[in-house]
């Protein structure tokens, strides 16, 4: 029996304590360990890891604060669009979904896609279509309304910027700016803000793996912009050395392909898990990325390397049984 | 100064001399030559492997007979959609758009992608606003009509089957077996069938590389399925050691990875691009992946391996200065 492993992210970047308050800092917590319980709870019967995956993703995408489900982020258009993947490291299949509207839980429907089509990923109207005719949970605008992120997308208009999910130090316009201290829950920099992408990574009983992503994208974003979360081999990744959910800004971790780079540093150098991620984020550095990423390998060994301030995450692995639970760096 | 080497692909699958006439065969040699052709004008001036490879996508692109701008198959509503993706080695950097409407060069809009935004990938409506921000070039719907598509598309229909880009032997009715011994151009097996996706990878006399990839998708497509060719390490790649551009099953090349798996197996292992990209090609079969790829070092050495039956093919390198077209295996 192989040890079982999880371990979770809520988004990386700029996270500093002296934006943070402690309620806030409280409430991120919460989410972590209510996430890392719904997970571990399916390894610890036995269960697979992409039954823990789903479930660690589904709890966080039910959690208001993070940039996903109910706490994505608005588009330019004042909408909610999501993107989520899931893979399963022991069959090598995947199912991918982008720009999905009304979905309580793209992770499930990710999932759908990988198990009734021949197809990984399903973008926009085409994807909606196939989660009404997969039955698939939806929920009205107001589910997905939270007042901080309207607030982040008027922030966004009036400065004329398109927010990435994570992005450090936005260039704001004074206006922008004076906005922003009318309001001090959540901080704007802190939590909940420019941040975004929830994720899960799971080595099972059997050392099978499995990873899944989920994200509301950017604040105002335009144009049907798909980042690196849906994209198997960019910002999600598993096979039989390791599962991979990456956080950040997408477009570099697109450019390194970063979740498979820490499979195939793996596989072609012989190294350890460990290693091959400490790589893959030196090298996500070298190309100006900014971000972080979990992963576990067959082993239950686990590693979550970040460049930014910090990365909301947490992990229990079977050599303890204890959750930890981490923001800053 | 590098041996300059220009390599293109118009699609792979089964490819069978049998079901192919004499003169059809003659116009897609044709068709490939002229797209050499543009490409190594470029190259031959000292000019950059982005505008090489350009130039010889939208050769292929306004080629009736690949799946791929002009040429595009049908989706089930009976419109043509398209992707595309451009990544610039050099300087890392990459655009891609997925299933736009009316574009008549879906790479060149790849390309404003790349250029003009700090996105990636965009895909839908929204790329399709972004290509009239940027005054690209459209054409009506009637120019993207091509008989033989249609005629594929109401087939797919009578068979209640969703083409690929790229099948091999796909199951059909009986009924739709008759429907198609009533045409012989092109065969229905043959080339223009279910074939598809154009590319061009290219080394320039700087020694840059550059990799393009354009695709119709699949024929009778639903619910937004996207391919291999608009994801930047699955279908397409270009960095300081190689340049990729893949056409088969889309979906295997998504869970192998297979564009940027030829760079990492070159880069952690140290091997040569030919043994990088047979290895790659090896591990697609492992996952029952049917296609090909083609690409090109900075030393101007071109590598063409697929596991299909045939894949439409060409290169010229600065060694001979020799046009080499072919299509069987």
């Amino acid at each position: 029996m192989a040890k079982i492993a999880l371990a979770i992210h809520g988004g990386a970047g700029t996270i500093l304590r002296s934006q943070m308050t402690e309620e806030l800092e409280l409430e991120y917590r919460r989410g972590l360990e209510a996430a890392l319980k719904a997970g571990w709870a399916v390894l610890e019967k036995g269960g697979p890891s992409l039954d823990a995956v789903e479930a660690a993703v589904v709890s966080l995408e039910d959690f208001p604060l993070f940039n996903s489900g109910r706490g994505a982020v608005f588009t330019s258009e004042g909408k909610n669009e999501m993107d989520a993947a899931i893979m399963d490291g022991k069959s090598l299949s995947a199912g991918a979904v982008a720009f999905v509207r009304n979905v309580r839980n793209p992770i499930r429907l990710a999932r759908k896609v990988m198990e009734k089509t021949e197809h990984i990923l399903l973008a926009g109207e085409g994807a909606n279509q196939f989660a009404a005719e997969m039955g698939i949970e939806t929920a009205p605008d107001e589910y997905f309304f939270t007042e901080h992120r309207w607030l982040q997308l008027q922030d966004a208009i009036a400065d004329g910027r398109v927010q990435l999910d994570h992005v450090s130090e936005p260039a704001a316009s004074a206006a922008g700016q004076s906005v922003r201290t009318k309001r001090n829950w959540p901080p704007a920099n802190a939590g909940g803000s420019d941040l975004g992408t929830v994720g899960a990574v799971a080595c099972d009983k059997n050392g099978s793996l499995a990873a899944a992503t989920s994200t509301g994208g950017m604040t105002n974003k335009k144009f049907g912009r798909i980042g690196d979360t849906p994209l198997i081999g960019a910002g999600t990744y598993a096979d039989d050395l390791c599962a991979v959910s990456c956080t950040g800004h997408g477009e570099y971790f697109m450019l390194g392909v970063s979740a498979y780079d820490v499979s195939a540093r793996m596989r072609y150098k012989e190294i350890s898990l460990e290693d091959a991620a400490r790589e893959t984020i030196a090298r996500l550095t070298e190309i100006s990325g900014e971000g972080g990423l979990i992963a576990v390998d067959t082993h239950g060994n686990v590693t979550l390397p970040f460049n930014s301030e910090g990365m909301y995450r947490g992990h229990i692995t079977g050599n303890d049984n204890l959750m930890v639970v981490d923001i800053y760096s």
